[in-house]
């Protein structure tokens, strides 16, 4: 095999439709993002069932990406920077299945958040985190699509905003926790619907410090720092 | 390289090397695990920190490891069911990872928890959960290391326990929530601490399906049972 010509045309082929499965897996992932957030205004049980059932079907097609990555590396051994990119979509992957069952776990808790009253302050915070992350997500999905180094290395920053966005909110449940309130079950969730928000941030960050990883061969240094901090 | 005799004896080593890294980072995440949650039943500043600083040097040490076996493919190009290993390697390397940083969060709650007064069947629930996921994590990681099929498909049972538990300790704490309390913020990290508990059991159940994976190619029926309901 090594004396073929590299890369042949299969291969070309091959890597080219790996990339278009992994662009449209992150589609998907945005709409079910959107449609999983939209219950937060407005609670509809239809569209919870949906974001659930969607959500296992994103599982077991993330798997079977996953599945045709190693089959083409087993099959065509790429050389160094293809291996690192089939790779690092293997990785990749990981990351955006967990997103889209995030996406889940936030339908599940808004429909024990519908019907507490909570403030206007409170609930702007969420919906300017819900908002944020949402930018995170799609940002992080183009910086991965189109290996764009410069975008993925914002994401670390953006990440940060989203951190004070969920402390300022952990506050504000903490002075609902203190007090007396007929909405206990309600308020539990909100606080996990914003760790889920926070949690789907991480994974962006680390689909970008992938992007950088590929490109460099490098952990990114903002990472390390934020570590150190 | 396809004309020499495969494996090369250098390969035989290296293959070695990157399974006696995995089991050194797996026995050093149960001590890591160990000490973390040792923080509840009697919280220590030190030992906090300790966790804290060998979570920062883990994750490190495992994108080692992963950057190890990333050039070992390249180099080597091992055929299909040693690529399957080393790939899986990454993959749940990356679960482990994940696992050493959730200790970190463990420390970090228990220093919100350790004034805060509950009832002794909550505390006991929750020793049960600390416990129960501590044997999961061993079984977890030796199903992995040697490749025990029978052992990783336990997991999944393993897990709905400790799902169980996740769900009684939720329902005392929406109790406590329900009231006036002085302690709302150790409350909300006791429910973390919880909620990183039961984390660490999905994840060990990712890496006996990962055991599986490897070893028929097949996702875990288990799995997608689990999924359907």
């Amino acid at each position: 095999m090594p004396n073929k010509k590299y890369p042949s045309v299969v291969f070309k082929e091959r890597i080219k439709s790996i990339r278009l499965e992994l662009e449209n897996y992150c589609n998907e992932t945005v709409s079910l993002y959107k449609k999983a957030i939209s219950l937060f205004e407005k609670y509809d049980q239809k569209k919870a069932d949906e974001v659930v059932e969607k959500s296992k079907e994103m599982d077991i097609y993330g798997y079977e990406i996953e599945r045709s990555c190693i089959r083409f590396i087993a099959v065509e051994q790429p050389l160094a920077s293809d291996l690192l990119y089939v790779e690092s979509s293997i990785r990749v992957m990981s990351h955006i299945k967990r997103i889209a069952y995030l996406c889940r776990n936030i339908a599940e808790a808004c429909n024990e958040i519908k019907d507490i009253k909570i403030s206007e302050q409170l609930k702007s915070d969420v919906q300017f985190m819900i908002d944020y992350v949402q930018i995170m997500l799609t940002k992080g999905f183009s910086s991965f699509i189109n290996q764009d180094i410069s975008r993925a290395k914002e994401l670390a920053v953006d990440d940060d905003k989203v951190d004070d966005l969920f402390d300022s909110i952990l506050r504000q449940i903490t002075q609902l926790v203190a007090q007396k309130t007929d909405f206990a079950l309600g308020i539990i969730n909100l606080l996990f619907l914003t760790r889920y928000l926070e949690r789907i941030g991480d994974r962006v960050v680390q689909i970008g410090d992938r992007v950088v990883f590929i490109n460099t061969n490098r952990r990114p240094r903002i990472e390390q720092l934020k570590e150190e901090n």
